[in-house]
């Protein structure tokens, strides 16, 4: 691969856009894409993630280095075979799917196919939301194989940390039980929870009642991207039904401990969920344990606004954010994740100087 | 009851000093305190929250007009007894706490009580986050039985109108599988996947993954303040473990769905549940349904701010708010409920004017 590599884009949306921008402006590459929707190439080309467009798939693959195949996950594998059937003995071919076990299956016998799968983008956005570091710092699995071509594997490794990608190599089995764990199945998870409350809250009821900030922060990503998540679900079933499955024997055990009314063996129960959590999500951050602050606020237009800026300002990063505002939505509590002692001590002090209640929890 | 009602507040928190602050400033009634913590009984009053602390529950309740328990979960029945032996015969005894069926199996018997829980305020906060508008638009709802003096529930509509709340009858046993379902439930599933992910992910791991933002959604609640939820599970224990069981058969049934692989069949079970969400959340919305925003932004300090603060002054409100950091926290995805399409609108406008990619959910 020369310095400029030649690389092709099938399926130009926000992950191959950016893909194309972060290409062209990080590594001079020369990129080629084709879509299905002509719209979307010649915006891309517009945008600058393109140096332009082909008539078909297996233009595009011509003379390329390395493809990028990002059809949905449900056409996918036929794309990657038409990609590997179009492009030369030395190309790389890769995809950006959620699911690797069944698109390896699929491709996996060619020497040239290395599947891949982006910790970055909605994927529902389009051309027009890429940008250059969509990639940045993001994880970024790939899933060779014993018959992938080394020499292909170092190529595309170093083209994904030029686009300011985390390369980490992954089994497709084990890629597919970890999205499933933390993505598929709490999307389930959510869906089956929205499901529960919309027949239990119509039953008998004329009308509906408010919902609790906790319903709505366990069902916020229920029924999002219907065509998407279908095919998720389909291509990443056994893994996801699994994962389910554990969940509801877990919950059945929940039930159980609940039915003998033990507090002080639930309140261990609920401390044990709660350790679990901090503990997961402490592998994201950086600067140390994420510590909660609750905020009390009124929830006029601005007060969110206000309350991140003076954080900001001070250098103060929200880690996560919930809103919980009351029914009538003119106050509410806000819970902020900041990361470390200093930081929620920081923050804290900020947010009191504006004078809101704001409380550490596990301080007192 | 005069016009200046004389108030007993037993435990002195988040609750009972904003029922002291609402009551003195806006009914101008005499407020009685006492705490088992004496200093919160100082503080209350420094704040203005209390006229003045009482030696004992018995000494505050001495010619009270209402009195409202406060206490845990677990002590509360007792607090109620006490009271209602201390006060006198036209007293009215309510309490907050946020199950109705035990408390009231226990002293429904004296037509003086009546149950009361409102959706305000978060259990942990002390009393130096009260606030006088805490209760403003608030539901609170109350648990009359036919043994409940008519004059007594009369008085104390009355008088949480006065404090601004939005009082509502409901029986025990409804309110507790009304709070089952939209609050004490999904605490429990949230539990459930945090264990879960926990076990999945550091089997045979050496390191944690990322975890996705639909993880971070579907936790958010776990493990929050085990010794209140240990209370409040076991004293509603029954509707809880009746929803939790619940779900775990519709996560048998979604398992079964996801083996059978039906993409089809899939997208309508997730598009299903996505729209018991919306329906949900829509009856505590007043502009129109919501609308969901997905904006792609630098998550560098102040972006949120920025974001937010333009709405704000653009009249638009956040309904409810979603971060979805990338694993390095440089970059990230926001997603924004707003009511009706024209304030759905507006913020997209606004949003991309300050140059964030931006899409409206289901608009192309």
């Amino acid at each position: 691969m020369s310095e400029a590599p030649q690389v092709a884009v099938l399926g130009v949306g926000l992950i191959g856009g950016s893909i194309g921008l972060a290409a062209k402006r990080r590594l001079g590459a020369e990129v080629v894409g084709h879509s299905r929707t002509a719209s979307s190439v010649e915006r891309a080309v517009a945008l600058g993630a393109l140096d332009r467009g082909a008539e078909s798939a297996a233009a595009a693959c011509e003379g390329a280095d390395l493809v990028f195949c990002a059809a949905p996950v449900a056409v996918l594998a036929e794309q990657v075979r038409a990609a590997l059937a179009a492009c030369g003995a030395d190309a790389v071919v890769s995809d950006v799917g959620s699911t690797k076990g069944e698109l390896v299956a699929a491709c996996g016998e060619d020497e040239r196919f290395i599947g891949g799968h982006p910790l970055a983008g909605a994927e529902t956005a389009g051309v027009e939301n890429a940008r250059e570091d969509l990639f940045e710092g993001a994880r970024w699995y790939l899933t060779p194989t014993d018959r992938s071509s080394g020499l292909g594997y170092d190529r595309l490794q170093r083209f994904l940390t030029g686009l300011g990608a985390r390369p980490q190599a992954i089994d497709p089995a084990s890629h597919d039980r970890l999205m499933a764990t933390v993505s598929h199945m709490p999307h389930a998870v959510a869906n089956a929870l929205a499901a529960e409350a919309a027949q239990a809250l119509t039953e008998g009821s004329e009308r509906l009642p408010e919902v609790g900030p906790s319903f709505r922060d366990a069902t916020r990503v229920a029924g999002s991207n219907p065509e998407i998540w279908g095919d998720i679900f389909a291509s990443n079933r056994d893994a996801v039904a699994d994962s389910v499955e554990s969940v509801a024997r877990r919950l059945g055990e929940a039930a159980e401990l609940l039915r003998a009314g033990d507090r002080e063996a639930l309140a261990a129960w609920h401390a044990a969920a709660g350790e679990s959590r901090r503990r997961l999500l402490e592998a994201d951050a950086g600067a140390g344990p994420l510590r909660e602050l609750r905020v009390i606020v009124a929830n006029r237009p601005g007060t969110i606004a206000e309350l991140a800026l003076a954080l900001g300002e001070a250098g103060v990063n929200i880690e996560d954010m919930a809103l919980y505002p009351a029914p009538d939505m003119t106050s509410g509590a806000v819970t902020l994740w900041v990361a470390g002692e200093a930081g929620a001590a920081r923050a804290a002090e900020l947010v009191r100087g504006l004078g809101h209640s704001v409380s550490v929890v596990g301080d007192e």
